[in-house]
């Protein structure tokens, strides 16, 4: 696969709030999925789960995820990182999920009551594709 | 995680074109996300790979897959299948990748010089999320 860092163009296509599908592994070892927010910040994506989340819990046990972000105009233009969690904490003032809330609603996160956790996932490999081959920047 | 078989309402939304991102695990047993389209028969889901495909070497070697499907409409209505691949099978006269491709486009699969393979995909538990919670049918 691509090294990183990613292509200039890839990037500009991360930072904008698109469809995304985070996968993690269950305790047996198996993957599991789910759509989810992101926040890529140049280097890693910033991810905001609600504290009850199975994902978190799988995250915390294995830190190996890896995260599929689709053209939200044309999901057959695609990329994704693979790559691991590097750090997990507890979002007590609800600032990262406000960032995220912004970034894809253009509004703060509406559940003040919520008990949110962020983690970061940092990438060690990327593919991306578009229509029937690989996207090349 | 509920239970098989999937609420109606649930089978339904699996049937349409929907965007679609697969799980499966590398050698090392990290996830591996891509894009992918699926065919949906109330049981199982359809896939189909070119047979140069990384994944198709990590279905053959672990077949420990997850499904999360999108509505296109919006996002935040998604439905993800967490299962076995039960059958892999050369898609020798592109009878499967045609499917497909009608499924999605309207129109036969373009490249008739492909090499492509099917893998069905058997869920043994699925989630489903619509919005701020669980999509109850």
């Amino acid at each position: 696969m691509p090294s990183l860092p990613l292509p200039p163009e890839l990037d500009d296509f991360l930072r904008r709030p698109n469809p995304a599908v985070v996968a993690s592994l269950r305790p047996d070892g198996s993957p599991h999925t789910a759509a989810t927010w992101y926040l890529w910040d140049g280097e890693r994506a910033l991810l905001n789960m609600d504290g009850s989340r199975l994902r978190l819990q799988f995250m915390r046990r294995d830190p190996r995820v890896a995260l599929t972000v689709l053209d939200e105009g044309s999901w057959y233009r695609h990329v994704s990182l693979l790559g691991e969690v590097v750090g997990i904490y507890d979002d007590e003032d609800l600032a990262d999920i406000d960032r995220l809330a912004l970034h894809y609603s253009g509004e703060s996160f509406s559940n003040r009551e919520s008990s949110r956790v962020s983690a970061w996932l940092e990438p060690r490999s990327w593919h991306a594709w578009e229509g029937a081959g690989p996207w090349r920047s």
